[in-house]
């Protein structure tokens, strides 16, 4: 493939991801049938059902052409510091093709609205999209969350990127929130699936919060930017949280929830559903119950739960070491110390790693290079991070 | 059978349940193969396995006959109010016999204890077993309940007696004692079964809650008269409040705890296996969670999931008439408040009735009559009781 073919084939993708609604079932066979660039000519001739040819019209207004389209928003995602990813990159999350196979519940009810995969995604954050969400667990839940929520998703979200797994989530209000700030505050990946424009904070209360995101983790939407976000759309999103992680875990939801679609969505796709119970005489854990009661969902009472259920035999699965027998344990107090406070994605300084381990910056200097030689800590330029957990 | 044989059937009946542990299974095969009487006599001419014929020999003390101990152990029943109840009499709850057939739990496990049906059930109350305990569900839990479990407890315990149900429960401190307390307050109907002696309460403090029991509901103990609780005997006992009722609700327990060994009797005989959840943060919890995520347990929020899992379609399961549809409503204000303070099982006089709802006792004496005659309630010699719930 020359580069100009691949020049129209991620141009085709842009287009195809702004001209109908994303997860538009017709439009996903045919491009799958056809390629991208002749699925997007068939859409733009008119060659597919009248709905779908009517909506692409709607929105390429004033005559634009759809790759100038394209390649305009393109342009605005460069300077924005934001990039498209499609389905040829390399970074392509593939779990995210299981939705071209889902029509139809794990109990057989019918999905209710079209669930095809993404065409495009918009991101703003410099990991990897395969590398964040390869070990990846969403947890969601209600907006207007309890404290008890709350609590919960900080202690899960903070317990699973301690261990070095993304927390996805919706970047709503409640748990959403919660579990967010948590993976950022323990120096672990989060990412938040958007259901409007990565420039364009919704809630606007979450603007520093995304901003926060954006820097450390990743957010992302199919919808490119200055799309707001519709009901609808919320709904649309859920497929792509479902299907980018192992697992999700609905840590509070009410007995109408678009959590309880999103735990639907990821038994439809055979990934984990989980949820977190609570005290009965409370309506922020009606849906969680009601999750509870349905086969096929699993009660968690903590990231470890959450852990055995989307971890790997023999890698997140091995018995955690105890007593003496955890390496950890054979350091000396300073060094131990110190470790402690290097995080496992974000370098810490010397300096950094000795405020918080709160021993002297001339201790922590002379203190990290041996657990680096031990192979607890990895050196970078901007300085010290965790070494992976021998697997 | 001449009155004699069925005496000495039932002398027998009685020695067998003094003379060896409860549950024993080789006594229980015994007799199952050669009768009550047999079975006694070769128990008592050591035809038996040594460990079994050494403890009937040790609890025959002083050259006592065992027949004699039996007639003078029915003596002190009549003396004390108390009946023993056998398998052979009318009311025995048939459904105790399905004892006989576990000696595995319903995952293949073996069933660590002796688990045979009993040999003799000594009562105080005056409902026939069968009757009391055709439609009933144990509830159990936690001695050291938390004030959520209390609650829940008392709610559902509330829900169930109210409907007509007997609960059923071990008369401990915590959640036994809130479950009986409230169908003791609705009205309604509760058994507790014992570890020790029905004369002798245990936990002391329990004392005058046996006697209400006792009056308005069931006192029931495997073991006889003066014998004391000991930590294997409640083992022992859960079996039959397992086996008596049709399913168990766990609704508060720790880790470790007898009411879980209680449920995993309950899946092992078939019958209804519920727990309630609450906080992941409450220690009072774990053990419901834990039962929770092992297949066959159930997850119920309130009486009425209960209801779903144990009552009988048509029945129990009949759609709870609501809005104008309820003849209820129907009634004038006054008849509608005087009806509302008219308990299920146990009868009010008009007075009692009026002081209740908080009308006069005119009022009541007049409008009781006309509740009488529309078929809401039902005139006792003692006062009014609710009509049962048309079919």
């Amino acid at each position: 493939m020359t580069h100009t073919d691949t020049d129209d084939v991620r141009l085709a993708r842009v287009a195809l991801g702004c001209l109908a609604e994303p997860g538009n079932r017709e439009l996903g066979v045919l491009v799958r049938q056809v390629g991208p660039v002749e699925g997007l000519d068939r859409l733009l001739n008119g060659s597919v059902s009248q709905r779908l040819a009517e909506a692409a019209r709607l929105r390429l207004t004033d005559n634009v052409d759809a790759r100038d389209l394209a390649r305009r928003l393109l342009d605005t995602a460069d300077r924005l510091g934001a990039r498209a990813v499609t389905p040829e990159d390399d970074e392509w999350p593939r779990q995210l093709d299981d939705l071209a196979h889902i029509s139809r519940a794990a109990d057989g009810r019918a999905v209710d609205r079209d669930t095809d995969p993404p065409h495009c995604l918009w991101i703003r954050g410099d990991t990897g999209l395969d590398e964040a969400l390869d070990r990846s667990v969403a947890l969601v839940g209600a907006r207007a969350a309890s404290n008890y929520g709350t609590y919960v998703a900080t202690e899960m979200a903070h317990g699973l990127a301690e261990r070095g797994w993304t927390v996805v989530s919706g970047g709503a209000f409640g748990i959403d929130a919660a579990a967010h700030r948590a993976a950022l505050a323990a120096g672990g990946l989060t990412a938040a699936i958007l259901a409007c424009g990565v420039d364009r904070p919704y809630p606007l209360g979450h603007a520093s919060l995304f901003d926060r995101i954006g820097e450390a983790g990743l957010l992302i939407s199919e919808w490119p930017f200055g799309c707001a976000p519709h009901r609808l759309r919320f709904l649309i999103r859920n497929r792509v949280i479902a299907a980018m992680t192992r697992g999700t875990v609905v840590v509070e939801a009410a007995s109408r929830s678009g959590a309880r679609q999103t735990l639907g969505r990821a038994r439809a796709l055979g990934r984990a559903a989980m949820a977190v119970p609570g005290p009965v005489t409370s309506a922020m854990s009606v849906g969680c119950h009601a999750e509870l009661r349905e086969e096929g969902t699993r009660l968690v009472n903590d990231y470890k739960e959450v852990l055995e259920e989307v971890g790997r035999i023999g890698d997140d699965l091995a018995p955690t070491p105890r007593g003496p027998d955890r390496p950890h344990d054979t350091l000396d107090p300073l060094a131990a110390q110190l470790l402690d406070a290097v995080l496992p994605r974000k370098a810490r300084t010397a300096e950094e790693v000795a405020a918080v381990a709160g021993v002297s910056g001339r201790d922590a200097r002379r203190t990290l290079p041996t657990l680096v030689d031990a192979g607890f800590v990895i050196e970078h330029d901007t300085g010290y991070r965790l070494a992976p957990k021998p697997s």
